[in-house]
């Protein structure tokens, strides 16, 4: 159906309260219109709530009256595995969906066909009779296997499909997207999000860095997060502040104390020239440190006197090793004879391998020429237009890099802008129902068709500890056992197919919203947790589904019963014509 | 500077009310660490507002301390023109931007090292000492050209930088990318935006259904959207609505009025079997209408019932032309034997040239042969997974289709996550400033050169209504005028210069946002306004500047005495070394 707002006066901007946007997550008027004219339609039709108006089906298992899977169909990035995430802001909105006044206004404003009854019963509507099933919220997840199941009444349950697909969909992409950098990396690098200013939308940055902590990520760069989330926070300053400098003389009050407060430099600037001379005269200027850019160094001492403790450069606002370096350098030896620690430099374009390696050397060739302990340890951060590529070139050529920061490519997710969740019904008042697809080809992979029913998974583990297969099964037959052998199935391909003997067994789909039923709920855990699971479900993985080239796919079956059951059904309701 | 959240105890996920999340438009805090950073070392330094604290500067022009332009360097999508959209939201995060104790509370748990001063000037900082000036939203723009200039304390313009930033950034690269959508289509295809369930969070989603109505298109599938924004809402019903019927029998309620009401058609279930054999046995089934699939069919009739004024069906769940088509076409028919018009069908599968085409052709048929007045006009709707390319592919083979329902590829902006906007500091205390790149071909066609100073910026108009460049001066310079010739010089290039007698001239920069300054306020035109001017503007260029193949760069250019002005400025600020 189609329905043009009521009047234009709705288009005006400025009708859109400065300062006050309305919250996307706090209204449950966030999803697709047509998801509305179903939920009329299916009211109209008294299919709505089945258990209350229609005694026409056998209510098998007297349960609620449908049940949805959402899903994905293909890894992102061309990678074998991904990490499931969104699951708590899906919580959250089921837990407040409901209607205002003014939202209910609105829908009848826009939907003017649909009886008033209806939207008495959308007044009354909330989701205290759906039921939420899902992988714990950091999972590493695969194709097919359902991420979460949601039942309940048929209309409701449709009204959550987009909302549901929205916040899993860029949730777990990105956080993916997190695991895989954090992957090519490796554990001993520093990964910082620098996302906030490339993000689709400050909701969009707020959820990547949310999302990327969650992916195996050190830090944000983004205030809001930091706040919202605990995420540790991390930056330097800009070549803006660099260039907001012109010459010593600008800084007005030049005295530091010592760490310790033991004594007072007065002027911490001419402290700093006295270095700089004796480092350029130095072995460790290799001859290169000639005369260095009195802005950029006045730029430094100044920060440096604002964050004596925290001192990090950026130093290609004009010529790295020329001047940004020894400009460094210099500061940087200033504040260790007062008795501080400076934490290092950021580079911000060139050849970060070749920068990153000459910059150690000045660094080392300082520690021992000047007698400065660890000063050749110094943390060095590399951060312009990084991805999962450029820090495996990087990996390749050798640099000396400690730190990565990450922005644009990470938080778009510049390879990969989507990951195609679905959410498809698998069965209505106990019938299961399948969809088929208009192309052959994709019906013969499965690709398209999804798996009927309600449904069990599991995740089967070997000896080595290592997940070998998932395995969804029909609600009525028993759990794999450890040790008890168990046939799994491909689910569409007849002549594969394999037993396993698992050593462990992991059911995957726990209850976290559990509605009228009176199953205990599971409880969010916390997103240090969150990130806790996911970094140890990365570490579990056989290496080969987690490397970068051609990695292995991750094996998902299905039991025996249930391949038989799903060919059944696609027999009998497959298209009319030669499509089977 | 580093710092860490203080305490674990905010990792928690859970601290994050349920519900109500925070807004991220609503908080100061929306920007990134090192802003407050570099607030600090501002503060610290005593050049945070120049103007109170210090006499140093001469202030040559009375004016603020610090100007920064906020631009770009490459139109996106492999394009030659950006839609500039985002500017009502800057403003709006201007005119809000105010630190709450929680925010200083939250800034001083993580700045521990800053004095307690410096957040007490944190707790009086407002934008009231700010001026913005703007391009209009909606306008066309090139790359090197301001979109915006920011004036005020160094302190505060630094903290707007990644708001800013962020929110120019996703909302100019998506209504560029509905207008090259709209482009591609032709005025005369109806575009609907179905974007939620692939756009980046909840927001995101809301920024693109705003801005893919600003770049074009006609509505979108988003019911939030279409609330906060007035934008006309569409959808039809999905696959799992089909999925969810079994037969006719689940249809409770069968009657329907006629649309005048002049009478109930008791069974309208039956009218449309009777309709279905009709067509079965007639010439317009081509041989091809079988038994169609009853699910379907229950499903399609359920709609009609619920919706016969805006009947329209999605008819690819089964077999287009075996089932869906037929289908379609039996309820349409009893539809209209009741004095309603069906809208039409939508293909979301399949080949939809050859699908629209033989479904044109039924309806054509149909038509005729039972003599109903304009069904061969019913509207065909194709929506999957389309983007620039396959619409324009779709154009070539020759196709039926009335209108496009595109989600992912626009809404994610796919083939080109981010654009790349920058914001520079261009003046401080009115001495100008330039930043240079430590890449010498950069340099050399100005990629990453800034230019320096306060800019007026003008569009230049030729004899045919085209605009046919840009051109930068220094505010000193007097304006161009109409019918005077005018020398434009490549902002970089020596060689690269003409003359240019324009018949028609347009300031570009106008004042949003005006401060302590006496300027008059240009008011924020409505959305409405918006799209009308970005459809005018991108009707008024030439269109070789806006094809798809092969467009031709539109000029940019600097007036001679600013070419000078940089050139000269570049001289004195290179770095050390031999880079010019």
């Amino acid at each position: 159906m189609a329905a043009a707002a009521a009047g234009s006066g709705g288009a005006n901007g400025s009708a859109h309260q400065v300062g006050a946007p309305t919250n996307p997550m706090a209204t449950a008027l966030l999803t697709d219109q047509y998801q509305f004219s179903m939920a009329y339609a299916y009211w109209k039709a008294g299919k709505h709530a089945d258990r209350a108006v229609s005694t026409y089906y056998l209510l098998e298992f007297n349960t609620s009256n449908c049940r949805f899977d959402l899903y994905f169909r293909k890894n992102p990035f061309g990678g074998e595995f991904t990490v499931f995430a969104g699951l708590e802001e899906c919580i959250k909105f089921v837990a407040n969906f409901k209607f205002t006044e003014d939202d209910i206004s609105f829908l009848q404003s826009v939907m003017p066909m649909c009886e008033d009854a209806f939207f008495d019963y959308l007044r009354k509507t909330d989701c205290s009779d759906v039921e939420v099933y899902s992988i714990p919220e950091g999972s590493v997840v695969f194709p097919k296997v359902p991420l979460m199941r949601v039942e309940g009444p048929v209309a409701v349950v449709q009204l959550l499909e987009t909302p549901f697909v929205n916040l899993i969909n860029y949730a777990s992409l990105v956080t993916t997207n997190a695991a895989r950098h954090r992957h090519v990396a490796g554990k001993s690098k520093v990964l910082l999000e620098f996302g906030l200013r490339r993000a689709q939308g400050p909701d969009g940055a707020i959820s990547a860095s949310k999302y990327c902590f969650m992916g195996g990520f050190d830090a944000t760069s983004n205030v809001l997060a930091g706040n919202l989330f605990g995420i540790p926070l991390r930056g330097t300053h800009s070549h803006a502040y660099v260039s907001s400098y012109m010459s010593l003389d600008e800084i007005p009050d030049k005295s530091l104390k010592s760490k310790d407060g033991s004594r007072v430099c007065k002027d911490f600037v001419s402290l700093v020239t006295e270095w700089l001379q004796k480092i350029q005269l130095a072995d460790s200027s290799c001859g290169v440190f000639g005369e260095t850019n009195q802005s950029e160094l006045a730029a430094f001492a100044s920060y440096a006197l604002a964050f004596p403790t925290n001192f990090l450069a950026l130093v290609d606002t004009y010529d790295v090793m020329r001047s940004g370096i020894p400009n460094f350098c210099a500061v940087a030896l200033a504040l260790h004879d007062l008795g501080y620690k400076a934490s290092g430099i950021r580079l911000d374009s060139g050849d970060l391998a070749y920068l990153s390696i000459e910059a150690r050397k000045v660094f080392r060739t300082i520690e021992k020429e000047f007698n400065v302990p660890a000063f050749g340890k110094m943390i060095i951060t590399a951060s312009n237009d990084l991805n999962e590529e450029t820090i495996d070139a990087l990996n390749k050529q050798g640099h000396e890099v400690d730190a990565f920061g990450i922005g644009t490519y990470l938080v778009t997710c510049y390879s990969q802008a989507a990951l195609g969740c679905v959410f498809k019904l698998v069965e209505i008042n106990s019938r299961p129902r399948i969809k088929l697809s208009e192309d052959v080809a994709k019906c013969h992979d499965g690709f398209q068709v999804s798996i009927p029913c309600k449904k069990r998974c599991f995740r089967l583990y070997g000896k080595e500890g290592y997940p070998l297969v998932d395995i969804m099964m029909r609600e009525s037959e028993p759990s794999p056992k450890a040790g008890e052998r168990i046939l799994c199935r491909h689910p569409f391909l007849e002549s594969k197919r394999a037993y396993v003997v698992p050593q462990h067994v992991e059911e995957l789909l726990l209850c976290y919203w559990p509605g009228t039923s009176n199953k205990p709920r599971v409880e969010l855990p916390s997103l240090e947790e969150i990130r806790g699971r996911c970094m140890q479900q990365l570490e579990k993985l056989r290496p080969d589904h987690i490397r970068r080239l051609n990695p292995t796919p991750y094996k998902v079956s299905v039991s025996a019963k249930l391949y038989e059951f799903i060919h059944s059904l696609w027999l009998n309701e497959a298209p009319v014509g030669e499509l089977q």
